[in-house]
């Protein structure tokens, strides 16, 4: 048996829900269709503050980026919606900014009765490869607690603060208290294999383990556990974070003794992206892990060699360089089978 | 050779764009392909406003009509995005009263870089019989005269106006002048038969006929050709109307004796619509026509027995009662074969 067959036959999930799996999920897509991505909505800026306060909705942000992830659109009206799906209005009062992709599952929630029903239609309609699964469906901030005493609740304010910048989370959790759904639960628990970023660190990973069960599902499940580590720090999120500190961090949310694999890049990165990363303090993650560590590191060249644009009509600010899909699929073909 | 085959055959050519060529469009995909809506972009009033001020397109709102009534979508994905197309936001700063189907075709255009090819594109995602066309790509004002001496600019303003709602208009043209497109002038001249109405007698119907060459077509074509009057007048356009009026008025846009047949109802509107009609200074379009006439005009029963609702997100009046489509190919069926 050829090695991408066996992997062809497991069943993925991916936890995030940001460009980070996105790459994840992009690679995935070409080898097995048994993959679940579960993500968070609790989102609260920008057009996701409009799916909230005007439309009463979940924000569908990392629901619209997995399922475009997913989608296996290569060619005619299925590419078409795929591109639809992922373009952003430039102009417009109270449109410009919004994509197409939310606004498309807005109307759609409206017609189906429930976003369930709408995330799952819009799957079939893009026909994508697997399911998207939110982690829950209960309307809950994203609460987070900092080193120096202070707090701030929802999304937006944690993923962009203002001054709090350079201080440490000590603490995430979701205001009010929310339950893994089961149909989450049971991916979970029936999965070969979980990977778990790399992504937008509080906002979109750890935001899944502030919701009651994920943990205990992950821990209760048999599968083999990946956990990726993002290619740079970010302002606000993840300041100077090493190797290490993710991992501490990570063990407070999941028993990192739990994981069997922590996937590194060693690729360097260009000096002149680095430069444009300086301007919003952010570095490349430090490879600092010690000998001793209850899982297998894995350090390998993971680095996209696409030059990533700005795209028109973008408002929030984007890494310029990705995890490549292939490279990541590469690692688990030649781990797991 | 049975009668349905032989309607089958011939190549329809439907010139108007709202509701009441929604009906013969119904009819008519359910028996050929052989479709050409012709329609105009010169809408001004709500989410056209939108497309025209801030997207700087031409508004869709009659192309979108047209795609919907010829989609043939039955079931699955494309009845579905049937469904999407025709859905109305009800909530949401800036979008409310948006429809769906036309944000699609903004979308679509910036995309694909021109409204024609989102049109036709948009006809291939909805699997549409037949195809719609813009009788004009350019960017016009309708300008309406009054025999009161004033003059109006802008179909919205036409189409509903404040005091002016008595005031008959005496001559209809586009600011600055515009002419026919090649596409919609082959199609007129190769059609079989040609449906002019029913619908907004001005602002969907003459708006076509201000646009130069579409007369010449029309008179030069050796189709057989059909116009079908309004079921009830229209406060601000055809205000007390009687088929003599319409059909005068018509003579001075088309000369009515290239006119084969005149589609005119007589089945009884119930008191009731009726009544609810009167708030809106609307009655039965009277037959009054001489019984010299230089067409055959045919009396039928062409009312639809379906109630109309006002639709949740509505924000124009709409016509409560309409022709019945399966009663108009009907006669096109005994008529033309």
């Amino acid at each position: 048996m050829k090695k991408e067959n066996a992997i062809s036959n497991k069943k993925f999930v991916v936890i995030g829900g940001g460009t980070g799996t996105f790459s994840v999920l992009s690679g995935l897509k070409k080898y097995t269709d048994h993959i679940t991505a579960i993500v968070t909505m609790a989102d609260s800026g920008g057009s996701a503050k409009k799916e909230r306060d005007e439309w009463g909705l979940l924000p569908s942000s990392d629901v619209r980026k997995s399922l475009i992830a997913l989608s296996n659109g290569s060619s005619g009206d299925s590419l078409l919606l795929r591109k639809l799906f992922q373009y952003r209005y430039s102009e417009g009062r109270g449109i410009r900014g919004m994509s197409f992709g939310n606004l498309f599952l807005v109307a759609l929630t409206k017609l189906l009765g429930s976003q369930e029903k709408a995330i799952e239609k819009a799957g079939d309609i893009l026909k994508i490869r697997g399911r998207v699964l939110p982690v829950s469906f209960d309307k809950v901030d994203l609460v987070a607690k900092y080193e120096n005493g202070s707090t701030v609740v929802g999304e937006h304010f944690i993923d962009d603060p203002k001054d709090n910048g350079k201080v440490k989370i000590t603490q995430l959790a979701t205001k009010p208290r929310t339950k893994i759904t089961n149909e989450a639960k049971k991916a979970i628990l029936e999965s070969d294999v979980i990977i778990i970023g790399p992504g937008g660190f509080y906002t979109t990973i750890l935001a899944n383990f502030a919701v009651s069960g994920v943990k205990e599902a992950i821990m209760q499940s048999r599968s083999q556990k990946i956990f990726i580590l993002n290619l740079m720090t970010e302002y606000g999120q993840t300041y100077e974070f090493s190797a290490s500190t993710f991992i501490k961090e990570l063990d407070k949310y999941l028993p990192v003794t739990s994981l069997d694999f922590v996937f590194a890049n060693n690729a360097h990165i260009p000096d002149d992206v680095l430069k444009k990363y300086r301007k919003y303090h952010a570095i490349p993650v430090l490879n600092d892990l010690p000998k001793k560590i209850p899982f297998k590191l894995v350090s390998a060249d993971l680095l996209s060699s696409q030059k990533i644009a700005m795209e028109k009509g973008d408002t929030l600010k984007r890494s310029l360089i990705r995890h490549d899909p292939e490279k990541i699929v590469s690692l688990c073909i030649k781990l797991l089978t």
